[in-house]
């Protein structure tokens, strides 16, 4: 099981980016997204791209991060652009064990990185949250995120050149 | 040379997500963004971080996209998660042409799809045009983003636990 937890959420402020870390998260194969502050119309937002798109994507807002921290029994990973190299610290993780990866906003408490098993760099220069979780999980799945079936109501085809979309019905079929 | 056009940029809603864009285009190996929208805070804010962390990243807010999209000279790449596939259509890009990458916001104008010579997608899940500019610049550079030097007042040195900062002089040494 992944799971993200984002951190330091304001709402309006955030609402996008945050958003954005949400599908990212769903797209990259993580099966949930936990939130730390409450945000009813987040949520909405979220489960309604799932409903359309399909997969299993579960999201919790107004979580207490310390809490789960605390709680999490398999591996935490802090994506910061302060921490070690990506490639190296990859090849540490043991991935039989559940994973949460933490991802921040503007400031992050001193108690993120303690309670992280590995910080984690996606490159040392300034860029995004939501950039490092792709990039991550691209890593950490090698790949396979890229043939993960959602089995959606809305399904895209690939295509060259205009817009191809298959609708299934309620069971994705 | 690889820059990024990203269109439909409005002011105040896509501040932060079109500096996300533009992080991600420094820091995963692009040399300029140009935006659709006349934005001198959001210019202001990327040439803050480029004057901190180093590298010659240019931007050019209030261009008119159309213009961009015909006078460019290289390949056009439009990142669209109604686009072809990843994997498949990067190989068919002749990387020794100039690289102009279009990323949109909500809905893209016909004319984008129409003037791309790729339009590609990095799954065909939603999720954002942060990741996807990323995940995109990460295999168009083969990764080689990751060995760049920007040479910046301000440099990250990698590290598991806390935050390691090198500070270089004016011509960052």
């Amino acid at each position: 099981m992944i799971a993200v937890l984002r951190i330091g959420h304001r709402i309006g402020r955030d609402q996008r980016v945050t958003t954005h870390v949400a599908l990212v998260a769903r797209a990259f194969g993580a099966d949930k997204i936990f939130v730390s502050t409450k945000d009813e119309k987040l949520e909405e937002n979220i489960q309604s791209i799932c409903k359309k798109f399909g997969g299993n994507f579960e999201s919790s807002t107004g979580c207490e991060p310390k809490k789960i921290l605390k709680q999490w029994a398999g591996n935490i990973v802090h994506l910061t652009m302060y921490g070690d190299d990506l490639e190296k610290s990859i090849l540490r993780i043991d991935k039989n064990k559940d994973l949460l990866v933490v991802v921040g906003s503007e400031k992050v408490p001193a108690y993120v990185y303690e309670s992280a098993d590995f910080n984690i760099s996606v490159g040392n220069q300034p860029h995004s949250e939501v950039s490092s979780l792709a990039i991550f999980l691209d890593r950490y799945t090698k790949g396979a995120w890229f043939l993960k079936k959602f089995n959606g109501k809305i399904q895209i085809i690939p295509s060259d050149k205009g817009k191809k979309v298959k609708l299934n019905n309620e069971k994705g079929k």
